[in-house]
């Protein structure tokens, strides 16, 4: 297991889904720095579940309890630990799961890895975990007050806003349970997972994450370029398939003529397809990219499957998920950047001795 | 600067485009392993410049030599140390560029956060260094005989191959200079490319990598899932900007109950949209994921840009470079690939006692 | 801050003496390993304030409380997560030294580096934080179950056991309150101690760990020898000021003819002056090691000094704290200990593919 | 194996003792450095074999060569690699160890662990290494350049200085063959070396290590504290058997009211049993330690020992060895010290954000 993550930052994560608790602790933190305790339960609150009639309906306070390396509402520069408790468990839910596997989940694998596995509610596979991210990414943010990091839901299923995040009113983000910066399409995103809930089923989506103001010169070439580690973070989120960055796949279909940036006299660019990263390096310009979420693999289906011996089993559709993860994925995506960030700009200080 | 990669297999990579070698060592290979020194060379020249016309003109050997690690043919356990001398390097083509930057290149990026650089034929920046990761992963391999690790370029441009691996004769790649499944599409990418460079323009594409035969169980949770370490992997490559695994983007458009992967009484999946990857750790199904590359930003056409105090400037397209990467990139993606695989099969020996 | 220890089994450590809780996260334990839970709290208890008269009178109950990892009493390969609270706090009697920083101590040094300290008891710097490493050293254990490690005070200020481990009835360590295993010199080490302790001062010591049936091939050269992890483990724990393996100092004193172990046919050797380590790999034989520590730095004894301005002022000597740290520090040196051999033995099982 | 040394600045090291070379890859060095050359070539030079008769004749000339990272002599930023190539080798004055182990060597535990080993001269055991740590260590030093670092031999065999490193002229330590700053004891190592060589044997010794000027604030509590990442280097050493700092084992003999360094008014402390550091980083004090080296173990006598298969042989006195390393040990403990302060000083710029 590598469940710590970061070079100079770094945040080491706990916790099953059906635990006692999830929790971590971020070593690294620059001392003498004010918490603003205030942003860290904003931020767990829209990740939290039973938020919204979007989400599951486990509702958890998601109140997280500190018990080193603040003191004084300071940091100390030594490591700060916290945790979240689990309350609202239903093991039961699970009891089912526990000699056979769901499909597309994490069941199968951690069995065959580990040899034994917390089967109540996924676990160390179950997306809870995040709520520890979460804390960290907000404390890391802390370290980059002049960036600004901003998720928005671009797609949900089949549809997706037809505007790019130039042209997008980005603090209407938070405005709607879907989090997406075009109110009529949030209406569109939100019917649409509603009557996919109704159904049983469930579905995938796509967030746009935007750095602005980011600092030129982070990034770690050749193994730790910013896009690497920013693509680490994403793939480590529960559902994310794909991540590109600037242009992306799309950019493959252009001509280097037409793909290149070219330079305005003071070193930011006309456009911007490199999405501010040349070389593994920030230029300045804002960093953007994009990250596709597989439709959740909890269905309230029935479905075909085998338990441990091979004989064939239905896997009931039960438990407690959420239809779509994109709206509460929102604030995990910007966690995981901001760690990122914070990590390349502690590091960075280093590239010259000045 | 952050030039090793892995984390009980660990590569650290070393050189600038026109300095005397580019190289690195391996440390943490088994030892008592025989090393197939045909398999490097010839995986060396798969990357090497100059193999075909679709390529740079610069003319490497691109002959390695080893310094350390290796007795009698076997690995000894210890690092393995080995460079490939820059031979073919004309340094006068870049004097040009000592106080400007090239539009979509890392010369501003590495200058901002270096305050120095090496500005012959791209120094650190340069694909150059990836003849290192060719030996680097060729070694990795040797720890995993059963696995097949192929990769092929899916799209030139906007054109891309119509069928997906599984019915592509994955034999064939090496048949042609694109290095393409599909004869009669080969064709057409490789008319492309010379048209194109002919207009002294260059191209983007899509590689596509194929795992056959991955072990279950390979991946870290949380931070180093299987998909995360390859992504991570794949954004270290010059000119990625895009990864996806399995379903990838396309999936995020399914429902979760056509997405879901049904399974077979033996463990093995009837659809693999997960490609082979579950809650971070493979399942024991084919892996395989798609990677973009951006058009090559250096091209052979004139370019306004600024010189280092603003002024405006020409850029002359000059040097030597390929119209389209992802000929040579190939056997780096599978290089990569091995190094990743071959890591985590090291840390799943440890997931438990047995 | 660098609170992460091992390489594969990495433990990270959280904690201030007088804020809400130390403890740590577990990472990389093998699953399904049965926890023996009495030999936590029979570690705990052995290192617990508060158990005799010659330790502090902070009394804590020192209870471990797990968040994670464990499911039906077995590990699950995912991190343990654990905490003992801090109970028994009086920081009311540190208020004194909020301004001025004792001798010896680590108050100018945080200040220094971090700007802002907890000057409640020592905060990080505590010896408070051992308890922690008591879990995990306990939890690392269950991995080398075949392996005896056992530490026991030598020195107590000028005395010193007369007799080498290989002479000493090492099972009666923990029948007297100083752990050592020579019961005569128990009663003058505890004699010393009790009157020091009137004094107002404080003693330094000697502990000698000896590991039994150690597997051959345990160490990771040139950077991590068996000596290089032991050493670093050693000077971790707070007051250690020396440390030494085999024959140790003394041993430069005799000639190499003198000084070299001879073979047996099987392997093992006549002597063992190596300490069961050459080249920085263990050998099989015992591998035993001395570890100094510096009398205690906070006397009970006024001493000058001078406030965060540079004024004169007294150190008044208050507080609770050990007369001699070492019959406490006894388990936390075999802690740290079966923390290194755990590690090194996970790391050896990649030596060969074998 | 792990052959990585450092947390910000990593040197990774390479090469077996009759292999093409040693060298390494010295990565994370700031850019824009103005690189010594004549310093790196000047501690060579000091640990270069056949320089005197004190040393084994295996004459060397250690000339290295940089193949990357060092552009118009300055720091880039990116990995700094070099080599040195071995050239005086006489493999065949080892092939009668082929089957055999030289008792108190690595030969038997590198062939337990990896089941093979390059029985030329010692292979990756010998010292032969520390070459590469000799540049390495020195280009470390340019990021310190107002700390002066300097070691020296305080004892050889039953030998030793009377007088402590603040009574004696630091400035003639180069200017006799054992590197000892008192002339007159000089003369009696020196006299003692010989002496012992004549009789085919061998000595041990001792090296002190002064840091003068430290910058207060280096060490990373808990697990990098400064004393244990000195430790952790020492070790790394071929031979090194002991390590203390400060007052030492010496010092556990005094009580804390005898044992507390008492401040001035400045900070600066009146005495330095804390050998400069306290709770794991440093005062500002001078840094100083006390290294332990065995015996050589290889001897100009013939042993009695065994084969692989247990069959009983002599083992002939042949090969070309130092009869005592310290003189030589002398830069490479003042490279590893340097590594070690560079690293810790790059670290604790992110203590805080100023």
């Amino acid at each position: 297991m590598s469940n710590t993550f970061g070079r100079i930052l770094r945040f080491t994560s706990f916790g099953e889904s059906h635990g006692k608790a999830v929790g971590g602790i971020l070593d690294g933190m620059p001392a003498g720095i004010d918490i603003d305790f205030d942003a860290i339960r904003r931020n767990l609150h829209r990740r939290r579940p039973g938020q919204s009639p979007l989400t599951t309906s486990r509702n958890e306070p998601d109140e997280v309890r500190f018990l080193s390396g603040i003191f004084e509402g300071k940091t100390l520069g030594t490591p700060i630990a916290f945790l979240i408790e689990n309350r609202n468990t239903r093991s039961q839910d699970y009891e089912h799961l526990k000699a056979t596997y769901r499909p597309s989940h994490a069941d199968f694998t951690y069995e065959q890895k580990y040899g034994i596995r917390d089967w109540r509610g996924g676990g160390r596979a179950s997306a809870r975990e995040t709520a520890a991210r979460i804390v960290a990414g907000t404390l890391a943010a802390h370290i980059i007050p002049q960036v600004e990091i901003k998720a928005y839901v671009h797609a949900v299923g089949p549809l997706h806003l037809n505007r790019s995040w130039e042209e997008l009113p980005l603090d209407l983000i938070d405005l709607n349970p879907v989090r997406t910066p075009d109110p009529q399409m949030a209406k569109a995103f939100e019917h649409l997972i509603l009557e996919t809930k109704k159904q049983g089923d469930t579905l995938g989506g796509e967030i746009i994450c935007v750095v602005k103001n980011p600092p030129a010169g982070l990034g770690e070439p050749l193994f730790d370029k910013l896009q690497a580690r920013l693509a680490s973070a994403m793939f480590s989120i529960p559902a994310v398939k794909g991540f590109e960055y600037g242009s992306g796949f799309a950019g493959t279909k252009l001509t280097g003529s037409r793909h290149n940036d070219l330079f305005n006299p003071d070193g930011s660019t006309k456009t911007n397809r490199s999405g501010g990263i040349q070389g593994g390096i920030s230029n300045g310009m804002p960093v953007y990219f994009k990250t596709a979420f597989k439709p959740v693999s909890t269905i309230m289906q029935n479905q075909p499957g085998y338990d441990r011996q091979g004989n064939p089993v239905t896997i009931q559709g039960k438990g407690r998920h959420d239809p779509c993860v994109c709206p509460r994925a929102v604030p995990v995506v910007e966690a995981m950047t901001a760690l990122v960030l914070a990590d390349m700009v502690l590091l960075n200080r280093n590239a010259t001795l000045k």
